[in-house]
This record gives structure tokens, C-alpha cells and sequence, in this order.
């Protein structure tokens, strides 16, 4: 390998993100809950926030602004602006969560950050992920944060060509194969899948793709192998921080 | 001038925009005038949208989620859930807006996008930026766009650093003395003022600085002359594209 960029996703890779849409999510269906059942509330947010991907795009933002159009249907406009004014509070607090690193990522980044520019590559709204990433601390270890709209084959032969590289040496580590490893791998760079539960990794491992250019890991701390940097101290364990 | 990078702000400098939160603004009042006169509506919204910056940042789903919050301070929550659907639409009516792109835009990057690397540096949503880049037709004069979630020194500092250019092969242009001009002049880069609407230069002129770093004019043509870049042929006037 001749890697010259190795890029971080973000969120459920280098720091807990998906519990706290679950959590806002139950709180939405508490709140909803004398017009349907859970599931139906839920079905109906994803639907809304599926139509209004296109026009809003991933990040806390777009998703209050769907959770309270779906709130609207749901209830067919049968629940005063109290409710409207919650779903609101749930939003700001969701953008002032606790950033929670995950096992290992330190001790990664501090092994690589001498050998390769490390970006962080995210979905999300900037201002969100830049303050996540200064709360975390781990910010001095990135040459800086790429957001991308998406993260198609498209968003990553632009990154790529923002990042003036050859795909080859490029290489993508995060939680999603959808968004983090198969486009990477489709254009030609390097990708290493980090399953944010080990369990659903072990529940899905028979899905994975074989190919030269991907690893499937448990650990991220695995990454230091792939990359042939060696161990050097014993792991960190992730810390919250706030 | 030892140029390599010429950054342009988006709204209105590459196209307008403005002028759609004024109109959305009035309709926002118009939603609301049962309740206060026009300019205690008006003065309520921006108190909201301030407060809400660092959180929010700037773009339109942070304006749209301030406005609902706003119409609930003013209204002492006497509003039906009609109302905050109709604020939602005025949120997917903008984001949907059609773009119309300023006089000689076009004929000035195409002038100068042999000679430099041309970005857009902008606020605002990626996405939305995005979507405006590629229905303005203009996307294919610029290198990249890059999205900063404020437009101080310091973010300045991390584009140019990002760049990997120094300061003074750096020119930003754009319609606002405090974002686009300001704060590259302070960190040594280069920087021309074009006011969105000739009228307001003018009454502000006396307020412009001096500065070698730094230009002010009326047209967006003359940063040809400012670059040293003849004109060819003859500029073209912009044209509404959706």
C-alpha cells in the first residue's frame, strides 16, 4: 500500500452518535404516543425523513424539522404548539450531547497521525460535527474535517481529487459499509469496516465483501496491523468527554 | 500579486439571496400581524436566530427552525399547528428557490479560471450550497467549494492552511466587509469588496478601509483589471437558471 490519506467517518466510529437518535426517537414516541402505536410513529418519521433527505440532507437539523412535519401528520394537526415547542428542546439538546470517544480511537490516531494525513470524512451539518470534534479533543490529530453531502462514489472521487491524490492512496475507515467502504472500494482506494457493535458485525459478517483493496475488523485498533504500524503502548480506553 | 487561489462568496456575490429571506421574512410577518406590528416580529425573529447561532449556525433549516420558535415567543403559543406547518413550507419553498446569478459572474470566471484555482467559500448548508452551485451551471469553473461554518480569522487561517497555499496567494471576494474582507486582510491575504447592491456601497463608502491587500468596487468585472486579467469580448448579463 502506498496510502497517503487515511479518513475517519465520524459518528458510531470515532464517537457514540446513534444512541442519541434512538433515545430522541423514543422520546418522540412517548410523546406521540395516544395517536398511534410505536411502530406506526416510527415508520411515519422515517418515511418523512426519507422524502425530505433530498431537500434537507443528514444532521440534527433536517431531522427536527421532519420529526415535527411528522408529528403534524401524525397526529393529523390534533396536538397544540406545546408539543411543537418540545420536539424543538429535544433538537438543542441533541446538538449539546456529550461527545463519547470510542475505545481505542486515540491510541489509534496518535500511532498514525506521524505516517499519513488523517481527515475526518463525515456526513452532517459542519458547524455540528466541527463542534463534536472539538469537544472531543482528537481534533489536533486531522489535517481537517471534510464534510460531504453524501457519501456516493460521486462524493468520493471529488474528495479525492480535493484531497489531490490518487485513489489508491487513499483509505476509508468508519461504521457504514454503504457509505464508508463500498463506494471507496468501487473507485479504486482502500476501506476497513469497524461494525460499531461487534455483535451486529458477527450477526452480519456473511454479507461482507472479499476484495483486496477491504478489511473487516472488530476493533479499530486493527487498523494499526492493516496499515503495518506497530503497536507501540498499551490501547486507551475511550473516555467521555464533554 | 503572486495569486493561486481566488475564493468567492456564494450568496449574493455569485448569485442572489438576500432578497429571498427578506421576502420570506415579510411573509413570516404577515403569518403573524394579529399578534405584533411588523417590526416587533421582525426585531423577535433575529433576537431568536442570534441566540440560536452557535447552535444553529447559518443556513436555512436553522433559519426555518428559529422562525417556529419565534412564532411561538410572539404568539405566547396562542397558534394553532396550521401555522408552524405553514412556516415548514416557507422552509422547503427557499431551499427550493430558483437561482439567478449576478451580472458578469460568468463572464469574470471564465476569464480567470485558466490563471487560478477558484473555490467558492461560503456559509451556510453544504447540501444547500451544493444544489445552488449546480443549478447556477456555474460548478464547472471552481475547484471545489469549501463550506466554513463561520467566516473569522481563524476559519480563514484553517482554509488557507487546508489549501496549502500562505496567506498572500490568497484573494477573497465577496459582498461583505465583515466576512469576506475584514479577516483576510487581517491574516495577510488579499481581498475585494463587491457590495450586492451598488446603492449601498455608496452610501457606505466612507466607512471602507485602506489597505494594498485591499479593493473596492462596484462591478464584479473589475476584479479582472485588480488580477491583471484583459477583458475578452464582451460580458455577459446574468440570466435567471433554475
Amino acid at each position: 500500500m502506498n496510502l497517503k490519506v487515511i479518513a475517519f467517518d465520524a459518528d458510531d466510529t470515532l464517537w457514540v452518535n446513534e444512541p442519541y437518535f434512538q433515545a430522541t426517537e423514543e422520546r418522540f414516541c412517548s410523546l406521540l404516543e395516544n395517536f398511534s402505536p410505536q411502530h406506526t410513529i416510527s415508520k411515519e418519521l422515517f418515511k418523512v425523513e426519507v422524502d425530505n433527505l433530498p431537500l434537507y440532507g443528514y444532521g440534527i437539523k433536517g431531522y427536527i424539522l421532519s420529526m415535527i412535519e411528522a408529528a403534524l401528520n401524525i397526529s393529523e394537526k390534533n396536538i397544540s404548539v406545546d408539543v411543537v415547542e418540545t420536539i424543538l428542546q429535544y433538537g438543542k439538546d441533541m446538538l449539546n450531547q456529550p461527545i463519547e470517544i470510542l475505545n481505542d480511537v486515540e491510541h489509534v490516531l496518535s500511532s498514525l497521525k506521524d505516517r499519513y494525513r488523517l481527515v475526518v470524512a463525515t456526513k452532517g451539518d459542519l458547524l455540528d460535527q466541527e463542534r463534536k470534534l472539538k469537544k472531543s479533543g482528537l481534533a489536533h490529530y486531522f489535517h481537517h474535517i471534510e464534510i460531504m453531502s453524501d457519501k456516493k462514489e460521486d462524493d468520493y472521487i471529488k474528495l479525492i481529487k480535493h484531497l489531490d491524490i490518487s485513489p489508491d492512496e487513499f483509505m476509508m475507515i468508519g461504521n457504514s459499509l454503504k457509505s464508508d467502504v463500498m463506494p471507496v472500494i468501487n473507485i479504486g482506494g482502500h476501506a476497513v469496516h469497524v461494525p460499531f457493535h461487534t455483535t451486529w458485525a458477527h450477526e452480519h459478517v456473511e454479507t461482507v465483501l472479499t476484495h483486496d483493496n477491504f478489511k473487516q475488523v472488530d476493533k479499530i485498533s486493527e487498523v494499526l496491523e492493516i496499515v503495518g504500524v506497530a503497536e507501540s503502548g498499551s490501547p486507551q480506553s475511550g473516555s467521555p468527554k464533554v
